[in-house]
C-alpha cells in the first residue's frame, strides 16, 4: 500500500524544518551578534517568516492529508511522526495568522527593550511592553483553551510538555512544598558552619572561554557541528545540525560561566545525538521543554556537581588559572555545592532553584488567567521571595522579576520544565547508576562513554517517538516520580 | 488617483525584502561562524528559501500588478521603484523554479567544498563542483539570453550592470590594453630604484582588529548599525540596517586586513546611507555592483592610499606597534603605494588589478558562451597571467584560478565590476575634488565630514532611483569616462 498522503506531509513538515533552521538561525544571531539598530527589520524578518510557517502548517490541505495519512500502512516511526505532525497543526490551526504575527513582533520588542531596560532597572519602561505581550498571549491562551477545553494557562502548559497540566504541576509542586523550604534551611544551618574559600579572580574572560572550551570537548560536545558565543542570557540554539550554545562571562566569577557552558552541553548534547535520519520531521525533535531540561541538569547538576566530576575539573582549572586555597578538592567541591538563598534563578544551586519556578508558575498561571494584572508582578514577586527564600526584591527589578527572558516574548508555561527536568534527570541518573555499577569510578576518570551510550539509547536517539510518559518509563521503569529528586538533595547535601 | 496597484506592489516587495534579510544573515553566518557539519541543512534552507523568493516574485499576480502601476499617479521615486520592480520580475521569471533551486544548492555545494580545497590545492575536487555551478549557470544564461535577444554572457553581465554588455566593456578594457601594460612596467621600473622597509611583524590579530574597528569608526561606520567579524574571503554583507563586513588577519602583514577593512567600510558606508525612507523597496537598494565597487574603491584607493590619510593613520599604527623604520611617513607611504605584479586579487595594488580583472573577464565570458570548458581554465589562467604579469600559476591552481569565491556561487558577470568600480570611484573623487577646494587639506586633518556629505548627496542617498549612467552624470557631468583613472594612476604613480 502506497504512503502518498504521508509522504506528502513529510515534504511539507521538512519545508518547514527548514524555515525553522532560518529562523533558528537567525533568532541566534539576534541574540549573540545584532547591533542594536539590526532589531526592527530583524524583528519584522522574523515575523514575516512566523507568518509563512504557519500558514503552510494551518493550509487547508494538511487537515485532509492528516486524515487520509492515518489509514496508510506506516511503520512505528512513522506512525509517531504522523502523531506529531498532528499536534503541530492542531496547535496551529487555533491561531489566526494576524496573531501570530502580532506575538512574534510584540515579543521581539519587548525582549529588545528589556536589553537595556534590565541593566537601568527601568520597570514601567519594561511593564509597557510586556503589558501588550500578556495581552497577546492571554487571547492565544483563550483561543487554545476553549478549543482544547482546558484552563487558558493548561493550554498554554500543553505547548511545552504535552499532556502537563496545573493539576498534575499542584500535585508535584505541593509535594515540594512540603519537604522543600525544612530541607533548605537544614542545609543552609549545616553549611554555615562549614567555613567555604570563594575563589579569588580576576580570571580573564579569554581563559574562561577556554576552561568552557575545554570542558565542552570533555562532555562530548562536536564542535564539527556547533559553537560556543556570548550572550546576555545563556542559551542552547540553532539546529540539530549546527547546535549554538552561549554564556556570559564575570571576570570576578569562575564557576557561573562554566556551569552555565555545562548546562548548555547537556542542551547541545541532546540536539547533536536526535536521531539523524529522521531530522526535518517532527519526531526528530526532542520530546519536551522538561526533558531537554533535564539533559542540561543531568549535565550541570547530576553529573557536573558530583565530587568525582568536580575533581576532574580541577586540575583545568588549575591550569589556566594557578593554585589557591579555593582550589584545594574539598574546599572546591564546597563551592560548587554551596547552597545560598538568591534572587538569581540561573545563579540558584540545585536545592533553592525549585523556589524561583514555583514562584514563576504561580505568578505567570495567575497572570495568564486573568487574576492579576502586570502590575502586580513586582508585589506578588517581593512577597513569593520573602516567603520562600526570605529576600526583598522591593524595588529591585532588574533581580527579580525582571531577570528572565522568558515572558518578553511570550513563553508563558515554560517555567515549570525547570523543576520537572530536574526531577527527570535525577530519576534518570538513578536509572544510570542502576544501570552502570561502574558509573561513579568512570566519571572519576573522565570516562563518559557508558554513561553518554545510555543517555543516547534510552533518550537523545529517539527524539519525539514516544511521549513523556513512555519515554521515561521505558529508561527508568516507571513514571515521572518526584522522590528521587528529593533523595539526590538530601544524598547530596544533608 | 488611488495606487492600488503599486501599494499592493509595495507589500509584496517589502515581504520579499524580509525573506531576503534572513537570506542575507543566514548567508553571512555561512561565512563567518558556520561549523562545518552545518553545511548541508544550510544549503537546503537558503534554497528553500530562494524557491520561495522566487515563487513570491513571479506569481502571476505580479505581471498585471506591474502594468495596472504604469497607469497609476506615481511620483518620480515611486516610478523609479516600479521600473526597479519591473527589472527583478522580469530577471526572476525567466527562470523556472527548480534551477534557482538547484544554483543554490550547487552553489553552496562548491563553496564549500572550496575551503578545504583551495588550502589543499585540490583542482579536480573543486573542478568536480565547480562543472555543477556551470551547467546551471550556463542553462540559466541561455534562458536570459534567449528572451533578451543577448548573448548568453551578456545576459548574466546585465545583472549586476543594468545595461553594461560586453561590447562596452571591450572598448573599456580595450582602452586599459592600450596604455596599462607599459603603465605598469615604468611604474615597476621606477620604484625597483626605490628602497622600501616591509613592516616587521608578528602585529597580533587583536591588536590588528582594534585598528581596524578605530580605522571603520574614522570613516565614519555605525556600529550601531554593523559590525566587524573575520571570513576566509572579505565581504560585505547582511543588510542596510545592519551591515556585516569581514576582513581576515595574518599576523605577518599589517596592510592586506587594515586595507581591506578599509574597502569593506566604503561598501558598508554606501549601505549605511541608503534611503532609510524607502528601505524594504527595490529603488532603496544599491544602484550596482560597479556604483558599490566604486564606493569601496573610492574609500580603499582614491582616499585610503593618499598620502594624506596615510600619514593620518601612522600614529593609529605606532601606537599600538610601536615605531620602527617602516613606520617613518616616506616609507608607509612607499609601502601602501607599492606596485608588484602579483598572484592574488584582492592583494593587488590598483596599477595591476585590472589584470585580474580582463583575465576573469575574457575566462568567463569563455565559459559562459561554451567556448571553452572547466577542464581549460588552468591552462588559459596561467597563459593570461604570463602575459598580463610574468607570472606563471602552473599547477599552483590556489593561488591561481581557486583564489576566488565568485565563481563558486555562479556570480559569472560579476568580476569586471571592479574594474568598473575603480574607474567610477576616479572619476567620482576628481568630481569631488573639483567640488570641494579643501579637500586634500581636510583629509589631512581627518576631517572627512564635506566629502561624505557630497557621496551621500550625489550617490548614497539616491540607492537605485536613477540608472547608473544618469548617478553618474548627475555626480560628475559625464557618463563613465575611463581617462580619470588612467589620470589618476600616472598622477600617484608615475
Amino acid at each position: 500500500m502506497e504512503k502518498q498522503n504521508y509522504n506528502h506531509l513529510t515534504r511539507t513538515f521538512q519545508r518547514l524544518s527548514r524555515f525553522g533552521h532560518l529562523s533558528a538561525i537567525a533568532g541566534w544571531d539576534m541574540f549573540t551578534n545584532m547591533p542594536p539598530n539590526g532589531s526592527t527589520a530583524r524583528g519584522e524578518a522574523l515575523a514575516e517568516l512566523s507568518v509563512l510557517q504557519h500558514q503552510i502548517l494551518t493550509d487547508k490541505k494538511i487537515a485532509t492529508l492528516l486524515q487520509a495519512a492515518v489509514q496508510e500502512d506506516l511503520n512505528d516511526v512513522e506512525r509517531a511522526n504522523l502523531r506529531e505532525m498532528t499536534r503541530q497543526y492542531q496547535e496551529a490551526i487555533l491561531l489566526p495568522a494576524s496573531l501570530v504575527e502580532e506575538k512574534s513582533l510584540v515579543g521581539t520588542r519587548c525582549e529588545h527593550g528589556w536589553r537595556t531596560q534590565r541593566p537601568a532597572n527601568d520597570w514601567q519602561g519594561f511593564a509597557a511592553n510586556l503589558k501588550e505581550v500578556v495581552r497577546v498571549c492571554r487571547e492565544e491562551a483563550k483561543l487554545r483553551a476553549d478549543a482544547k477545553g482546558k484552563s487558558c494557562y493548561d493550554a498554554l502548559l500543553d505547548i511545552y510538555e504535552p499532556g502537563m497540566t496545573s493539576a498534575k504541576l499542584d500535585v508535584l509542586f505541593g509535594d515540594l512544598r512540603s519537604w522543600l523550604p525544612d530541607l533548605l534551611q537544614k542545609v543552609v544551618d549545616k553549611q554555615a558552619k562549614e567555613s567555604v574559600i570563594t575563589p579569588t579572580g580576576p580570571f580573564a574572560t579569554h581563559d574562561q572561554r577556554e576552561l568552557g572550551l575545554e570542558t565542552m570537548k570533555l562532555l562530548g560536545f562536536d564542535f564539527n557541528g556547533g559553537r560556543l558565543d556570548v550572550s546576555a542570557h545563556p542559551f542552547c540554539g540553532g539546529v540539530p545540525e549546527d547546535v549554538r550554545i552561549t554564556t556570559r562571562y564575570d571576570e570576578s566569577d569562575l564557576v557561573s560561566a562554566l556551569f552555565g557552558v555545562i548546562h548548555e552541553t547537556g542542551h547541545a548534547r541532546y540536539e547533536q545525538n536526535l536521531p539523524r535520519e529522521w531530522l526535518g520531521q517532527p519526531v526528530a525533535l526532542a520530546r519536551s521543554t522538561a526533558i531537554h531540561e533535564s539533559q542540561s541538569l543531568f549535565f550541570e547538576m547530576q553529573l557536573g556537581r558530583s565530587k568525582e566530576f568536580l575533581k576532574l575539573l580541577l586540575p583545568m582549572v588549575t591550569t589556566r588559572f594557578g593554585k589557591q586555597p579555593a582550589f584545594e578538592a574539598a574546599n572546591f567541591i564546597a563551592v560548587n555545592q554551596r547552597v545560598e538563598r538568591g534572587y538569581i534563578r540561573v545563579d540558584a544551586d540545585e536545592v533553592s532553584y525549585p523556589a524561583h519556578v514555583v514562584l514563576r508558575y504561580e505568578i505567570e498561571r495567575a497572570l495568564i488567567d486573568g487574576e492579576i494584572e502586570v502590575e502586580d508582578i513586582p508585589a506578588l514577586w517581593d512577597e513569593k521571595m520573602q516567603h520562600w527564600l526570605g529576600l526583598s526584591t522591593k524595588n529591585n527589578f532588574r533581580n527579580g522579576c525582571m531577570q528572565d527572558i522568558h515572558w518578553t516574548d511570550g513563553a508563558f508555561g515554560y517555567f515549570p520544565s525547570y523543576t520537572l527536568g530536574a526531577m527527570y534527570a535525577a530519576q534518570l541518573f538513578n536509572a544510570a547508576k542502576l544501570a552502570l555499577p561502574q558509573l561513579e569510578a568512570d566519571i572519576a576518570e573522565g570516562n563518559f562513554s557508558a554513561l553518554f551510550d545510555w543517555l543516547r539509547q534510552n533518550i537523545w536517539q529517539h527524539g519525539s517517538r514516544f511521549t513523556t510518559s513512555e519515554l521515561i518509563t521505558n529508561a527508568t521503569g516507571e513514571d515521572l516520580n518526584p522522590l528521587y529528586f528529593r533523595k539526590h538533595l538530601e544524598a547530596r547535601y544533608l
